[in-house]
């Protein structure tokens, strides 16, 4: 009762370490099944531009390992319009495509809900994005990568905080969620942990973040001592909030900002496992008939998840682990 | 009604990267209940050699990065001795330590167990080894970095097994069980995989290796491939196994023994989480009474597991990645 | 005739990978001679502070693989004061100290030269920076680990600026020397390279900056496009200057700044051998009544240099990959 | 007066990290004369078996950073027999190439100076391989890669050597020269180094090895032991000198093989610019007229060296570290 014979993949939004691997795992399955793969490139924009191909093995080769995405990323302005959706599903109609499959976050998550409203086929999502902030899975692909990354540069950091006895700021990716900085922090014994989730910080009241430094210089004799900060917590950002402290406590703070040296690298083992997982899963749901859901994994099984409500971000950030680097982890 | 004043740690077995992660939070989370932290040296031998010290705060600092395991491990014959369990005993009663963790594998726990029958005291495990071998924890501590420090081997061989376009076998550890194997192999895009669960393999018959190979060569043309094999998986190991396949398919195949790097190296994000998560967990189910029970962690959550029951191995591998490597995977 | 008795080190300045090697081998050497070994701990401030201690053997062991400086460093005011050099000399005497090593960059050699005027024993130096702004030496230790450093950076850059086609700036450390930006620009296959070495850039005329970006657009269909900036290249910085590369070509261009993931690190082989050889060849020197002198390595062989010349930085960067990149590695 | 309308280059033996970056160079030199290159595939076979393609602009677009050889290599038993070198030749003709350049060890020169008795156009090679063992260059291309990654892995292996305080035996690659046993052997602290230069190794005569490990013992407390041993220093190899020397202490040895990982990986800053240098300069020379000549770099610059003396072997190993790995490292 298989009734596809052609799916099309594309990668939107910021990229993923892993994506390749989801491509890769799409491609192979597909072709076990006799199905055939086309990609687009540029994210949405593939679909506007007519700008595709069809996804062979040698394609998809020494591609597990690579950073990125094969098929590119953009942002699309043109679906935006107010009659992108449905030129959008007029290319797919027109390529005799029968289903489509979106690697990306929510926002590209809700691009195909609207492509769906004019589409005849199936739509199923794939979550790949650094900052696991989509709901139905309880990792994306490229998280497990990004705070890696993260935590080597943090450890770098450390090697010359420590030689210098001094205070650092690191700020991480998130967009608006704390994951990455939560757990690169508590993974680089960060003296320190800044993020949405533990309440917003005010240039009026810094005690909550001088506090504990003054603490750990009287007490504990630190060497180093590290602030990991997610982006967007402190009006005018992580350098503006050094500044502050700097001249509240005058010791000279030194703000580092990541910033898009997490979203590169070779995939870590957790994100191409992950990556082929939900890759594998979501051709075969696709060929099971699922539509308008997103392929997730949820402990440690694949599962299907509606699409529509990916962005409602009820996934909660591991509560022991808040609860500890509050009450232990700081001091 | 916490009784506990003093506890003491120590690492047993294979050391395994994360292992310092847990040591730290032990550490930081009983000083933070005011409860004296013991460190024995070289696993179960500093009971008998009374090798200990007091582990403070600036003992774990700068830790959570570190490979290997400041404690040291080894093995204790001493303990295998009759009346080797009564004398480990004898030294926590004289040192008037009130709870004991054992950080290791399955085979320390049950080290642990004998010296439970002459012990007053409660004990709890943390399970710390690379081969995820033990049942009762979704992942054991070091586990995911033996898979990454694997993974970068494997890129490294793929590369020059690209440019030759040749043939190799690389060898990965984990006892009797295939999870780094069947992780890392999937991850590394492996052709093929080579694992305990995948069934035995015997030198008179090689066909369930040699076909695929000779499929891909035919009609896939790949430009490298490489087969992934836990340790242990042939007679006379994977050097023979390679000598076997060059000699039946008449192409030079290539062995690698991975071998102790796998232990090394400093933890991935993963294994400090988890680390730090059971560490600390550990210490807090031991001031509410928990005894030979194991501090694991199943979907997501720090849950307590008999110690007794931690070698029985019910857990299974993936069985999503299973089926999807032996249908899709390996063509 | 050896007269030394008791010899010093200490790390000033920036820190950079490799020291730990350069003081590994001042002790192993030192202590094959029968000499003692003193560490002062916070560069010159140890000797202000009277903080030091006798290095022994186990405290070198598994150093050599570390980033920071086991010994610390420090900027020092108190030195800078009219009577700072005389005291610190004071100390060296006081603790019958006959020789002192510094590891460092000419601002600490400096330093060193003000204190000789005072001072009875021997000085030497150790070149240890990683901006290779130091005349008598091709490499300083730590220059050749953050070359690789800020590599890995700008591979990860290079990932996500393909998948979304982008323009990067990267700005890399150097104070005011474009070694580490033309080297690891070259390495990185950077479209652009901005340092001093190549002329000044005014915001007044950024034609030079904007023709290649224009060109590559046009003729090369390139998929991303990098351009490593040495700090202090531009008014307002690196960010600044990808605000006005926006604004000029109408595409958004975004600037990364590396800053202190620079200086940390295990140190890459290059350090680990030019920091030993140093580190020995410093020692044997002293042994030999070398005073004033720098040790550094030309043309593969360890060197004398005046201490009082390696800030004059007559050394020139490659003319050859300096007149390639300029030609062809920009096109 | 430049002839040279298009020119060939093939890479050939061993492949070692760094070779695209040469191939990336002659490709933009090339381009930026307005001079045509092929590219032959797997090393000379592809002259017997007219596989080439001309090499364009985005074919060498992102691959100063990866490893292998995007030409591929192969042994070429073609080129062995009588008629082989004149066959090649007759293709160069054919196809109206000018000049080839070859990258590989002096193995594949000397091949290239067969061919050249046929052949009317110019010939040079660019040394690439990571056993450094090619005469008229400081270093080849890869050579620094494989050291560092001999490293990682010896880091490893430190970890979990310190861990369980055991004794160690790391066999690196190098044929038959010892640039990457000492190099990586000192820069790794091994306690011990075995290669062809520090004489042979007898199992009648184990003391030279033996002694050092019972002082280490019994004088420095050292809590781990690591001998680096160059291959083909043993007879049967360093897994039966593991087994000699554990039978001979009394303690267990291990015996790890690094093998092909070495050849893999990203190649570091070193390789990537000495790759790009050497590459630009064998194009550049060309255009000048050299013939049967190798572009090497000796102290910095880039010069040519005769192709027949190439494998001479002249080159000595470092005999400052050498006499002091011997006198003070090892102790």
């Amino acid at each position: 009762m298989n009734r596809i014979k052609r799916l099309a993949v594309l990668t939107s939004g910021g990229d993923a370490p892993g994506m390749n691997a989801a491509i890769r795992a799409i491609q192979l399955t597909a072709a076990a099944c006799n199905v055939e793969v086309i990609g687009f490139k540029h994210g949405y924009n593939g679909l506007f531009e007519q700008e595709y191909k069809t996804l062979l093995g040698h394609h998809v080769q020494n591609i597990i390992q690579r950073g990125g995405t094969i098929l590119k990323s953009a942002r699309c302005p043109a679906l935006q319009t107010p009659d992108g959706p449905a030129q959008a599903a007029a290319t797919l109609h027109q390529l005799d495509i029968d289903a489509l499959i979106v690697i990306g976050g929510d926002g590209s998550f809700r691009g195909a809900l609207e492509i769906a409203k004019h589409y005849q086929g199936q739509i199923i999502g794939v979550p790949g994005t650094i900052d696991n902030d989509v709901d139905g899975t309880d990792n994306t692909i490229g998280y497990a990568t990004a705070i890696d990354t993260a935590l080597d540069a943090i450890d770098k950091i450390r090697d010359t905080a420590d030689a210098f006895e001094r205070i650092f700021l690191v700020e991480l990716m998130g967009r608006h969620s704390g994951y990455i900085t939560l757990s690169a922090g508590i993974a680089a014994g960060a003296e320190q942990i800044i993020c949405p989730e533990f309440g917003s910080l005010s240039p009026d009241d810094l005690r909550s973040v001088i506090t504990p430094i003054q603490h750990a210089q009287l007490l504990l004799g630190k060497s180093s001592y590290i602030i990991v900060v997610a982006e967007n917590s402190y009006p005018g950002g992580t350098t503006a909030l050094a500044e502050a402290l700097s001249h509240a406590i005058g010791i000279e703070c030194r703000a580092c900002i990541l910033g898009h040296i997490q979203r590169g690298g070779s995939p870590v083992g957790a994100d191409r496992i992950l990556g082929t997982k939900l890759g594998a899963f979501a051709v075969e749901q696709l060929l099971q008939g699922a539509h308008l859901q997103m392929a997730g994994e949820i402990n440690g099984e694949a599962v299907l998840y509606p699409l529509s409500k990916t962005g409602e971000r009820q996934k909660a950030i591991d509560p022991f682990l808040v609860r500890w680097q509050q009450q232990v982890g700081s001091y």
